[in-house]
């Protein structure tokens, strides 16, 4: 198994793309719902996120609680189970609204028991209405996504400009898809129900 | 769809004008409430809101809370669903009291399923018992409202003499209403329930 | 109607007087009582209240929750609904306990249904057994009352030797009353019930 | 009726004295206990107190919570319904220890109903066990309980060598008891039952 | 009585030893449950604690709850009764780990109804299994309690050779445990249960 | 007895490695539950812990709330009884992720009532999936293991490199495993349930 697919192996984990210090890189947001035996409920967020960081997570669970139901997702595990998110490392400070869509497909995945595809990684800021906005730094997150193995990614049709910037030896190794709305990115980066082991 | 059509194209979400340090933007404030089910309860306001932006989101709220029934509005939805109010983009600080009149309407939309014309644009401060307070940028707000396509501004009453300030040739292509009470704001601002969707 | 009476024209609005940097100012604090559906519940306060200012609101209310039975007000509400006190403007910073009494006579207007009469204005410091305390700016205060066509202006009785520092023609204009009890201040302020709507 | 007898007019409040830039000076604490009807609870405290007067308020109510039935006071009062003291001015900032027995006092004055004597006035840290602990300043707030009128001043047994600094001529026109417990201070601060008004 | 006898004199106060800025000196560390019928219920911390020895706090009370059944002690007082520690003086800062056996034994007293021994002072950090760690000072603090009049004093067993800074003549006069776990602070520091009075 | 068996001498304590100022160091997680009949439920961390470390804390406890049940760990404890997580000493502050499986051991410890081995030490952070992730200070963290006696080590696979830098004396003194995920981590270090003591 690669990184990645140890890492996203079970249902509530997908594949993002940040810009740090060094050009851009691969992370992972991780979703966990506690058992409801534990009397757990809430909602936890670590990493070292940021402010605006921690807000898209609140977007990504509003989207949810609002418009899940529409999704056919179990919405209704979230009143009697804490949520907690977490992206590692533990100790990198992150901040930034480009992982919103990753947020809301990672509780997506947990809530459905859908895993994401492990060759998927996205970015996009994420509106309460489930619109995705446009992000910075596409050229270094394709090469980190292309350096880590990821062959499908996922960014925001505004967005598209930005492919002219990126080198065309890495584009055509790279399949990019442009969304406008979160229903196109988790339609995309879900894999299918049947293949579905049970959220945890 | 233009962009505004698509920000607005469901209950829940006002245009907004904003004096930025470019000139003036249009701004988009989204609402949404819980799925009862969901279990969530509560405020959240997220868009990097400065003090006195959250101050207005909870005087809209609050105004709806008192009065909302005598607007026929289904108040009881505010017990028992989490409100969210979310201001794009989620990276950039905002602040002051003029999105008030848009926060008010952007709840009310929510809670009556009508959405808001997507060709108004509104600035105004709200005071607890719905009075609508004078503001200021009148000029670069008109102008940006003018470049987003936008075709009905709604302003406070007490700042039509701003208007003098407003190139002759912008002014003539919208049309500008001056408001006192933000029942006014509503009347003019909102769909009428026939075409209305859900809320969520 | 003058703005003194539109922003007054419901039960919950009180004019208080202020010390500015420029002079003295005319204010109007607001009150709001949640309609009990809603579920809402609490206090809120808004209008960039400085820590002083905001413990006036506290002991207005604390005051009322403890007397306000002797004075036949319907305490009661205060249980199952929430209480706002909003000072527009939303964006000014205001501060000091010269509000005490216009904040206690704002909620008191609000749960007896009676209206506050919009020719007077009010300032003086309240303590939690009613006792209507010194504050300072009277001169500053009473030539902003007449200015704003304020007729009666209601000033703490240990402050009847600031009065003479009011010009003389301003003095003969206004009716001024000096006052030691808060009760004193509601008797004088709030119209006779007959007169008064619906609390809202 | 003099100051002290106006402001001491009620059960809840106790005559203190504090060391200020100027000299000494008396203070009232003011307690109050809301209408269980109102639905509030909880401990407030105002004044613009600092941290060790915010624990000395602490310390009072663990005291009378703990040691109340012992002495005969209504404790289960403590539970339905909310607490409030508040020290005016509400403008001055107020730090230190000494106000615990005085606002212990204003405390046991407010559960029995019994009025505190308006010629009293105290300054002592208490403990959680009810000992009188020392005190600063125990010149400055005698030369101010006499300008003020009061003729029986209490302090901390512990702190009697400093009525040494005390001048002759207003030592003799003071009664001054030393107290290490309390319990001593409520013997002698307050007014017997009889003649007390209903608690408020 | 010595100081020290009317400060211990009732169940829920035990003496430690801290390091001053001034050499060494004792401390009494008070605790109290509130009456069941006050309603109060938490944790209440005075004394101006510093953030460890507000840590220390809490750690006496979980081990308590933990392994307090273990010690006969009826750990379901905690449930419906609040909780005070305090350690005047009142204005004080204070902190370090050191508190901690003290705190321990003055929660125990309280529950037991035990009253600490007179002429016991102690110091020794615990860990929340209930260890004694070594501490600072040991010198500085043994010197303090035999000018303070204890004869016994509680040590950590890690401490022991510092035991040979002390002056002989002092050391003779004392008698110095040395513990590592906090059982044997409470078999040596509490009163028999036959003169036990009721717990407050 | 050596110290570290005195220490982890009962379920809920798990020997971890630090680097700190002066090379490594041995440090122990402590956990605790309350006994439901205290009432205490949430969840307190102390030992002067920073911000990273307290996530890694929040985060094995997550793991384990949604997890537990998969591991046969009983975690409806969770729900009616309070947790403490305590790293001494007391006054020495302690941060980054490192400790994260070693917390992750303490709680599964303390939930299954199964010591942990005296002669187990271990190093790695976790992610909310159970994940072991790297860290640094290999080399301090076993020269440290080796003063203190211990004889298996435990470091995230992803650290197998870092082995090279430590002296080939020690090294062949310890059997260091590499591990992947935490029940790896669980597997190697928790004694056998026979010889357990219940879980305090
Ligand atoms: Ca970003
Ligand atoms: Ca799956
Ligand atoms: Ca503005
Ligand atoms: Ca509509
Ligand atoms: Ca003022
Ligand atoms: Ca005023
Ligand atoms: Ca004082
Ligand atoms: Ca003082
Ligand atoms: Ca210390
Ligand atoms: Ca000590
Ligand atoms: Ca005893
Ligand atoms: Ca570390």
């Amino acid at each position: 198994l690669s990184e990645g697919e140890r890492r996203t192996g079970v249902p509530g984990v997908a594949t993002g793309l940040a810009v740090t210090g060094a050009g851009g890189d691969v992370l992972y947001v991780e979703a966990s719902l506690a058992d409801p035996e534990t009397g757990d409920t809430g909602v936890t967020l670590t990493g070292q996120l940021g402010d605006v960081m921690k807000e898209s997570a609140r977007i990504a669970l509003s989207y949810l609680r609002s418009r899940g139901a529409e999704l056919e997702l179990p919405v209704g595990d979230l009143k009697d189970r804490g949520v907690h998110i977490h992206v590692p490392a533990g100790a990198v400070p992150k901040d930034g609204p480009s992982a919103g869509i990753t947020m809301t497909t990672a509780l997506a995945s947990l809530l459905s028991g859908r895993q994401v595809r492990p060759d998927v990684a996205m970015t996009g800021e994420v509106s309460l209405t489930g619109r995705v906005l446009p992000i910075g730094g596409v050229k270094q997150k394709l090469l980190a996504a292309h350096r880590a193995g990821i062959t499908t990614v996922l960014i925001p049709k505004r967005n598209e400009p930005d492919l002219d910037d990126v080198p065309a030896d890495v584009l055509e190794q790279l399949t990019v898809f442009t969304v406008g709305d979160v229903r196109e990115v988790l339609d995309l980066a879900l894999e299918p129900a049947a293949t579905a082991a049970a959220a945890a």
